[in-house]
């Protein structure tokens, strides 16, 4: 792809999704979701990624919503990378920790990072911003504020911070899963793929005890396995869902189309968000081209 | 309960419910979930009041994170509100909002009105803010700044704004649910409330296809619904899930507790994170005290 949409600021988790699975492709940042997608929509892009799960600047749910309500772009590839908080100052306050008067970052990294800023800057003030790479932006173009930002790996190179602190995040193995989307119905060919997934949507006919288990008996006797479900609210008012199924499998000839016909028989809609590759790094790069 | 503790500042959506539900309490602002649930595990507070899904300040993921893997605070209650945005300004640019330079929120709040603000406010700046009541309390302070605030209601009357457009956000029948937690494991009584739920989380001996499907068998053959089903990451990597489950159904004495010991006798490790009254409101309330 030659032209791909994320989630920016530069900086960003998204961007380091970007950077990790597309590093040939023009990266150009838009300032939320919805811009993301309408850019594609609008053919100013040949892409877009988009977090779907874990992520910290943007929404799970807004992506989810989108696609399945506001838009036809069928995701072509998923892409999870580890995330990794670390602590950065300018380089003119890398020698005193201490003397550190404030943290600067989004509202869910510093809550991600809860249990080491009780630790270690209970005294000083946890300042918000509107996303990670925003922050260590800010912290880069005034040193003489006493301010550490938390941030990734990205962040600290875009904007020539120095990481004082490695992993400060609470929780280990934490990765977030971004998808990318095309206008096209193309095969994406992803490098680092090991695995080929399907996501589908599916609402159920009406709401009875019951129903999900026996739309899952249609996975379950084809030995299909699911790698997520997820029951979203529809948008006609609480208590009517449907569900998110991601499955370990692409969209073949036989199985999936079999498993579709069949919930279509007891009433059920369904529609296939996607068959793609999937690709997850374990461990956090070190090296970018940025 | 005396006092609860809620997702600050003063006038987020949290707040509203809040005042909805426990009008009689005293509410105290933490700056985030984690900060929310250390207060109630350090008997600061008698309750706690954090959103658990489809919500715009804080994230989803980390509530149930924080419940599941680092606390043991029963869900006492369940209360679901309606998402209404409105476009807020100080009275002294009410006149003419051709002449607004700048559209201030939280990202999500303005994700949330991306239609209304493409239609309306193309031309304008889209400026964020950590959180829609703290957008809301800037823009008081200052109104020769040319600035609308997306915020609700409550928002408005804190901040004395006036709201000049009514939902404007592009989803009707948005809502989003809160759990109020407790220390104790004593029952709450919801005035509002018209069902029992129960939450509880299953994590499956392993992955295999199907292992899902054996555990809605429980539930299914009991006719137990099931409003709400979800699967997580496990903190160990990637790939490793448990679910979270809701059950319309109280916790009784021999439906539920048949239903999870059929699990264990399969290997999988349950835990019940609370039985509770649950309330959903439909229309946004127009009147508080605040």
């Amino acid at each position: 792809m030659k032209k791909v949409a994320y989630l920016g600021p530069k900086g960003t988790f998204t961007e380091l999704a970007a950077v990790t699975f597309l590093n040939e492709s023009t990266r150009i940042p838009y300032k939320d979701i919805p811009s993301c997608l309408q850019a594609l929509d609008n053919q100013e892009v040949d892409g877009a990624i988009v977090p779907l799960e874990n992520a910290i600047e943007g929404s799970v749910n807004i992506t989810l919503d989108y696609l399945v309500h506001k838009h036809n772009l069928p995701i072509v590839a998923e892409l999870a990378i580890p995330i990794a908080q670390h602590l950065l100052v300018h380089e003119d306050n890398a020698s005193d920790l201490q003397a550190l008067e404030a943290v600067y970052s989004h509202p869910q990294a510093i809550a991600q990072c809860h249990e080491y800023l009780m630790e270690q800057f209970s005294e000083a003030q946890w300042v918000y911003a509107t996303s990670t790479a925003q922050a260590a932006k800010e912290v880069s173009e005034d040193p003489s504020l006493k301010r550490g930002v938390i941030a990734n790996e990205l962040a600290a190179q875009k904007y020539g911070l120095q990481i004082v602190a490695e992993n400060i995040h609470d929780f280990p193995n934490n990765h977030t899963r971004f998808v990318l989307l095309s206008s096209k119905e193309e095969r994406f060919e992803l490098e680092q793929s090991r695995q080929e997934k399907t996501t589908i949507v599916v609402t159920l006919p009406s709401d009875y005890p019951g129903a999900l288990h026996q739309v899952l008996s249609a996975f379950s006797w084809r030995k299909l396995n699911l790698s997520k479900i997820e029951s979203r609210p529809m948008k006609t008012g609480i208590g009517h869902y449907f569900f998110i199924i991601d499955i370990d499998h692409a969209y073949d000839k036989v199985l999936l189309p079999g498993a579709l016909e069949e919930m279509k028989a007891i009433g059920c809609k369904t529609r296939v968000l996607g068959t793609y590759p999937s690709a997850v790094i374990y461990e956090e790069q070190k090296e970018y081209t940025v």
